[in-house]
């Protein structure tokens, strides 16, 4: 309790509170001499004592009576407007395999874990080997989330309608909308957090995260995040070499700037390197190797996510035969695969809604961006001739204002699509919580990209200036990189720094109020979707206009070295530990970062098409400029026919994950058919 | 009997055949009053009685003794030369499972069956109502090809090397190359296939076909085939249609053809419709039209694939856990998946062997066809000079010789291909029969699509001459549909009438031999690679260059309509009912159909920047060239987005079946983790 941005650990909590006031478990399996204390809910100030011994009845009800079959803890007393949640090994057991985790067997292969076959499984008896931190904070969250009221009833202690509590109402929804409940969130293990940082941010290695221990502490969504982030650090190395090579030694640079590229990062090659510069050759070079490059690269990924989800136990995620999401409406009826009775709706509603609404309302919103495009370049063009003709200081200032304009116009039209972004997504009502984020991840994707590449794209395609879009490129880079790693890493530091620490002192006196303060103070995890779009619009620079500027790879890898650092630091010091769902992938942004590679040919083929030195060459050889771009669409269409096939040909999953696959089905299948299968010896399997 | 192309039939054989012969069965509940005879297994006319009493024996003996656990009959006496061979009741429900085909359980719906819970499906104790005659006769062939000699033993009754069975080699290949059995065929069902016939060719409705009864009779390999043919069919009417208005009532025709059109198919506007008939719009509108149609077409083709799939029971086929099929090698071990002990081959060496050999040959082959075709030009242009110069009747011959030459090159390449293929297809060592069969045909059909279409492609891209196009197109059309008519049906039913009534007249003395002659004068079914190759082919005229002659889909309709009838008199008279696996789905066919729809995006794009009414219109205009062709890349590129996301957007199964295949999914999971699922109400479905 020394340091000052120590957060409530579980250690601390569990010292500080008596092991009699836990609630008691129902089986004899779950009984154990000490309880780890995972989750806490924060109640709000003025909740009364009544109130928070119902939520803690609730939370230790059996799931028939509607409650979470957790245990729950008053903590210091029972005014303490907390409570501390744990969970009985039945309840992890029984989530284990409600989540379709797969678990290690007897024999060390993964698999399907069944409460049923619970001792063919390794360390079952102890439940801190036997599920990560992550996942067993996930399950006390995912438990505390599916309480429904099973009948009719009134919440003690709450006057009025917000009391009311309607059968099949979710209590956790209710709770927090009736503002009794102000936050939940997990424990964290100072001891683990500062192990882990050790190996991770403070290495003094560049290369090499400690993924499994990521996932244990953080979750698979994180860790699968960090994956991905070395994975591409580690691809990024050809092409770096690639667009070192032919900046600096390729033809066309005279060789006494030879010396010059030693100190190449501030050397004057790295904003001027123009046309001139490149050959012919090192420009179809470097066009066919990123196309290439960016395909390769996401098939070899997929590869590396398949084997991780393994890894992980992530294989065969049941999200669809669970419980749908809490902000999940319908109307009550059977479920038809599971026989649950659950509210339902109808898929053909959800496409109506997707389809009509929509993504009508996000073109409309890319239309606007485009408008707002047309406008900054019409008014800036009137007001660079008013200067021009009437040049007083008046109209110099004005000849600022379209791009001040623009600038708040894009800002504004921003903060109105994420909010109608997230309510779109909402109305569309997704039964699953992935399905719901895929779908507003998408929608908040395109449009963050679209503003990103509409300026890039317009001066490739309509003002076709190859030294512009050279110069905008660079530029973007470098700043949208020094700005990053400042908001990202300098100013939570800054203010967590200051704003935590002047709190501190007032409050130094009592060490309980320190423990929630503390708390407090870090703030929320706001999630990956900043780091993913982050990664996402740099390789969009790279694949889609990595030929005009080569040495984009080596600035995006250096970038991403530090990148690692940062985010790694950020998540560990900056932030609350978030809650993790398990999860097989990363979605959403792998079709992104495909489709990117995809567009890439089309980008590259046309800017080499547009090339000076290309132009000059086919005329020096007599050719028509109609047969030259005939000639570049057969190759572009050969390059995407080639991609298709690369993709097709290069399986997703490593051969020693299909095995392992296809035993958990083929085990599943004998299961059905009543027929036991042997366990085999993972040494007989080919690679595993 | 009266008819003379009388095959064996069920009824026959079983009245022939003394019930007492029929090899015992070991279990109680397959004890039975009536045996139905399935399969005929022919022997070769020197077999001696030892041999065929050992071969009964081992079909009856058990799967642990390596048979076959089938019953056999040696017929009307012990040395005819034929064993009649039936299946018990167990050894059809094993299979079922092993085949992982679905069966309608108590509440209707189709589940993955299973022995275990065999009393929850309908029907369980009426094999001839359980499985239909292809599922019983196509067991009892699988169940044939896996017996296996369990330890080194010598044939009774065959000398020399010929007799000696190594332990593991597969019995039936092994009879099969000694030449002790010469064929191997299922027996027919006179009844049910006049029944068959009366409501499919002999129907008096154009529409419609007994699919149902067709998968019962010849399996759904062959009622897919009908089926897709059936759906394409219908799919022709709306681009007939369209391309019966364009050609004939759109402005470009004078008002006063039209009394014309009512003859259409044999007007002169059949042959003769050319560029000048045509507008601009309607131009675009045809080919706008047929890149959505063949979109839509192959996404619902996969939709209604999906749910006769369901509705025959092959939605979880398990070939994969299946024993490899007979021809595959390898060295023997444990199977990581199964644990059973069979060949095994690794997957790289067979990808390296497909990548590094495989496709360079088929590429070498692919060459040979354009310089067959490039060296056809040369010589014409060459012969047509020399007869140009000196024109005698011997250089006017002379002119005849390179296509004479030509026909002859292509005929030969192809028949050497068609060796290699099968060679290389043996030679990749594919563990399953599907994967042989996609392998192998897909060799083939790019074989065959590029003969068909290289010079097509050739007059539209290099000698870009859309008027020569549109003469080749429509005269390949026509004179196609009235050759294969010809060949497929004419000439069979021609052949078989004369050549077996005439065989028929020498025998007629002797009922027995009458039977077995019957039987061998009709000749085995070809399989369905033509019938279908003749489709894709039709569907590549319509596709890739509808836009150039708009009548095809008119043609293409005639043609179909003509075709079902034809194909299934030919299946159902002309030829000896076939084995048919169990399959789920067309296959490498519907890839090789969506294949080609991508393909005509470009094409069609391509042609329609090649029309001269759009290049005059756009000279009209005054655009430049190039100008246009930027223009037309850009519909291109927007054409095969919106292909793309319609086909990802299209589910390819209805809800209902999903959600039949979750239920299944669901059930198979709970069975692992040991629970109960609550059987559902069908009624309680949405959509069933």
């Amino acid at each position: 309790m020394s340091s000052p941005k120590q957060q409530d650990t579980i250690s601390s909590i569990a010292e500080a509170m008596a092991p009699q006031s836990w609630s008691k478990v129902s089986c004899p399996c779950c009984v154990s001499s000490e309880v780890e204390p995972l989750v806490i809910i924060q109640l709000a100030d003025n909740v009364e004592s009544n109130t928070k011994e119902w939520i803690m009845a609730m939370i230790s009800a059996s799931h028939k009576s509607g409650g979470a079959h957790l245990l729950a803890h008053p903590g210091e007393d029972a005014s303490w407007g907390r409570i501390v949640v744990a969970a009985p090994r039945c309840t992890l057991l029984r989530s284990t395999e409600e989540l379709g985790l797969c678990k290690a067997d007897k024999e060390g292969n993964m698999f399907l874990f069944s409460f049923h076959d619970r001792n063919n499984f390794i360390n079952i008896d102890d439940m801190q080997k036997f599920l990560t931190l992550a996942e067993r904070q996930y399950i006390v969250q995912h438990e505390l989330e599916s309480m429904r009221a099973v009948k009719d009833q009134r919440i003690p202690g709450i006057p009025g309608d917000k009391g009311i509590l309607k059968s099949r109402q979710n209590i956790m929804q209710k709770l927090q909308k009736a503002g009794v409940i102000q936050d939940v969130f997990p424990l964290c293990d100072e001891k683990k957090l500062k192990a882990l940082g050790k190996e991770w941010y403070l290495k003094k290695s560049l290369w090499g995260q400690p993924l499994d221990t990521i996932n244990d502490y953080f979750g698979c969504s994180i860790a699968f995040y960090f994956s991905f982030l070395d994975f591409y650090t580690w691809a990024l190395v050809p092409p770096a070499i690639l667009g070192f090579l032919i900046t600096f030694f390729l033809p066309g640079t005279p060789p006494t700037d030879e010396p010059k590229a030693e100190n190449s990062t501030s050397g004057p090659g790295l904003l001027s390197a123009d046309d001139d510069h490149l050959s012919v050759s090192s420009h179809m070079v470097q066009a066919a190797f990123s196309m290439v490059w960016s395909t390769v690269f996401m098939e070899l990924w997929k590869r590396r996510s398949a084997a991780l989800s393994y890894r992980w136990g992530t294989l065969t995620l049941t999200e669809h035969f669970q419980d749908p999401r809490p902000g999940f409406q319908g109307e009550v009826g059977i479920n038809p695969v599971t026989g649950r009775r659950e509210p339902l709706f109808p898929d053909w509603k959800r496409q109506m809604r997707v389809g009509l609404v929509s993504i009508p309302v996000v073109g409309l919103f890319l239309g606007l961006v485009v408008l707002g495009m047309v406008g900054f370049y019409y008014c800036e063009s009137i007001t660079a001739s008013i200067h021009k003709t009437s040049g007083s200081i008046i109209t110099a200032t004005l000849s600022y204002l379209p791009s001040i304009i623009h600038i708040v116009y894009t800002n504004m039209l921003g903060n109105a699509y994420r909010t109608v972004a997230l309510k779109l997504t909402e109305w569309e009502n997704h039964r699953e919580e992935s399905a719901f984020q895929t779908n507003h991840t998408t929608k908040v994707l395109v449009f963050t990209f679209f503003n990103n590449f509409a300026v890039l794209f317009h001066i490739a395609i309509f003002k076709q200036d190859l030294h512009l879009l050279r110069k905008r490129l660079s530029s973007l880079l470098i700043l949208s990189q020094v700005v990053n790693q400042f908001t990202e890493v300098v100013v939570p530091f800054v203010v967590d720094r200051f704003y935590s620490s002047s709190q501190k002192e007032l409050k130094e006196d009592d060490p309980a109020a320190d423990h929630m303060q503390a708390e407090g103070s870090l703030p929320p995890f706001p999630g990956l979707f900043l780091e993913y779009i982050e990664l996402l619009v740099q390789f969009g620079y790279l694949s889609l206009f990595s030929c005009v500027y080569p040495l984009t790879a080596v600035l995006l890898l250096i970038n991403n070295i530090t990148e690692i650092r940062g985010d790694a630091f950020k998540i560990c010091r900056l932030f609350r530990k978030p809650f993790s769902p398990p999860e097989a992938s990363i979605g959403v942004w792998q079709a992104a970062f495909e489709v990117l590679a995809f567009f890439s040919v089309m980008t590259n083929c046309w800017l080499l098409f547009l090339a000076p030195r290309i132009k000059a060459y086919t005329q020096d050889v007599g050719l028509n400029p109609s047969t030259v771009l005939v000639f570049f669409i057969m190759v572009e269409h050969v390059l995407i026919v080639v991609k298709m096939i690369l993709a097709f040909v290069i399986p997703d999953e490593p051969d020693w994950v299909q095995i392992k696959r296809q035993q958990i089905e083929y085990r599943t299948m004998k299961a059905l058919t009543g027929q036991t299968v042997k366990h085999f010896q993972t040494t007989e399997l080919p690679r595993s």
